[in-house]
């Protein structure tokens, strides 16, 4: 009797934000690992917004495409269950992108479509799921937006947008750490309780309608350091309370996903123009390709086990529900704190 | 009998590009100096594109704005010809705001509505009127925007908009003397002729209708850094070929001086926010308020010495003519290369 498992495929591409009639939920046979491969058994799956870039009609940026009837290939941890290849034993735990499915069969060195092989995920770090989050790719993008690019020290004021988000609340907690008055940006006050909860010193809710002066009263010094996850109203909420020499690492621009090149006007791009140069402003982009590495895990794995970093998730058990969620990832006003994963098995 | 002298004062404040009728050319009596003030004689008269924001009837930045009547506060380089101050003899050669007039009385300290006391020049650098272009304010940007920000190598292609300005002018020229591959950009033939003659390898006029393959063509390996001296246009055709990881010196936005916050539409900031994210660029403004100093004028006055570096300047005679001159600065297409210099006497 052949065992079967479930799988998420693309059914259409999307137009703009994604709608859950862009996936399809199949039931297939569990495959069988060829010659140097292995099996593995998803245990989480991370719910990457920047995903979307991959399964957009619109080839917005140079993202491996995925197409209709490919299985989502986005990150997970897995276990191996079964293995031909003599680098990797059962019972390993891995991060790697073996997709949106209960069972991959593939070349553990090959596998991963974007960042290489199987990578093994040590369980005396944390708990593995964090491999996705404050220890993985949000956690070390976060390390470098607040400590490589942002040198935040304990003289800054740092302003955070996108404050509830996995790369958001590790870099306001990581500013805690290093001494800086951190004031989050989130959406809701659900959300922005949530914040001041990691230890944040302010939260601003974007959509309160006196968000400037809320947010200039917040930062009665400026703001030092600004680590921008979004771009848009936000962003230019922010502009003008940096103060001359600000950093202002820039590490995603989620309100701009779903635009191109080219917004609706007006034209945004003087007034930026204008701000940088006024205030002498240092911008560095952070794609998240090319991470801290070690020292910063092994750094935040250190601050974990002291309980000075909480590794902040949002659950959602069962692969079927994982279309649905990452949907409302890319709601303004979702319920999501910190990390977005979809626990498996 | 009184001797009189001309000035040039603001008319009206001016909305958007400056017109002549903004100015009106006065003959006043020549003043007498007080107690612990110098007379100055204006040599030379800075015609600086950044004085559009301080007659401008919107306040696009913090500048000092210059009322109706009151004398234009432009940068000089004058020589004392009267002195009630101990620390300045007559003969000595200074720099500083003193106006657009033929002759000043002031207090050499308190004299400089932006940049401090009155600098003595050192006559042995160079030509006085250096103080104003090569070895003053525009040198200095264009060395910090190189080197400082930049940092020019000789592995580097590095493109630089508004080529042909005061700025443009001598980054390229340091940018050439670091072993830099220097492509400049700037509008019309002619320009583009003078530009290359400086040694910049290529220029590429963004006049031409296929300005953007051009530019593709004259950087086969990309471009590295990019000494953005305008935003706008020429900005939006760059940014596709910059380099993962470019750096972009911002030290001019002339094409947004006319626009205040936001200009017509569409918006091109989520174009900007992706090629900032997407190729990791590094972006930092340089205002010019905090120039390099010391070591780079003494650097600078060597290469000068040594016949390495160009001291390119247009101009032009007489105070009477400075409104004109000044207006003509914004307009695309003028045929002034290097520092525009008003010579008074």
């Amino acid at each position: 009797m052949t065992q079967t498992m479930q799988q998420v495929v693309l059914a259409s591409p999307a137009k703009g934000s994604p709608l859950p009639e862009n996936f399809r939920v199949e039931t297939v046979p569990v495959p069988v690992p060829g010659d140097g491969q292995v099996l593995t058994r998803t245990l989480w799956l991370s719910l990457d917004p920047l995903l979307r870039f991959a399964i957009d009609e619109v080839r917005l940026t140079g993202a491996t495409h995925i197409r209709p009837g490919e299985v989502m290939y986005g990150g997970t941890v897995s276990e191996i269950v079964a293995s031909n290849h003599p680098d990797y034993a059962v019972g390993d735990i891995v991060e790697g992108r073996t997709g949106w499915r209960e069972y991959a069969a593939l070349d553990p060195i090959k596998a991963d479509i974007v960042r290489g092989p199987l990578r093994k995920v040590d369980p005396a770090l944390g708990p593995v799921e964090t491999a996705l989050g404050v220890l993985g790719m949000p956690g070390q993008t976060a390390h470098a937006c607040a400590v490589g690019i942002g040198q935040v020290g304990p003289d800054d004021t740092v302003a955070i947008s996108a404050a509830g988000g996995a790369v958001g609340t590790v870099a306001g907690q990581i500013a805690k750490i290093r001494g800086a008055r951190v004031i989050g940006i989130a959406g809701g006050p659900a959300k922005c309780a949530a914040v001041k909860a990691l230890g944040f010193d302010e939260c601003v809710d974007y959509k309160a309608t006196d968000f400037a002066e809320r947010l200039a009263a917040a930062a009665p010094k400026g703001i030092d350091v600004y680590i921008d996850n979004t771009g848009g109203a936000v962003t230019l909420a922010v502009l003008p309370l940096l103060n001359r020499g600000a950093r202002m690492p820039m590490c995603g621009f989620i309100a701009y996903y779903g635009v191109g090149m080219e917004g609706p006007g007006p034209d945004h791009l003087p007034g930026f123009y204008r701000m940088i140069m006024t205030k002498g402003l240092k911008i560095e982009g952070f794609s998240g390709q090319a991470v801290a590495g070690g020292d910063a895990v092994a750094e935040m794995a250190g601050w974990l086990r002291e309980g000075r970093l909480r590794n902040q998730e949002t659950v959602i058990e069962g692969l079927a529900t994982a279309p649905a969620a990452f949907c409302e990832t890319f709601r303004q006003g979702n319920s999501h704190i910190g990390k977005v994963l979809v626990h498996v098995a």
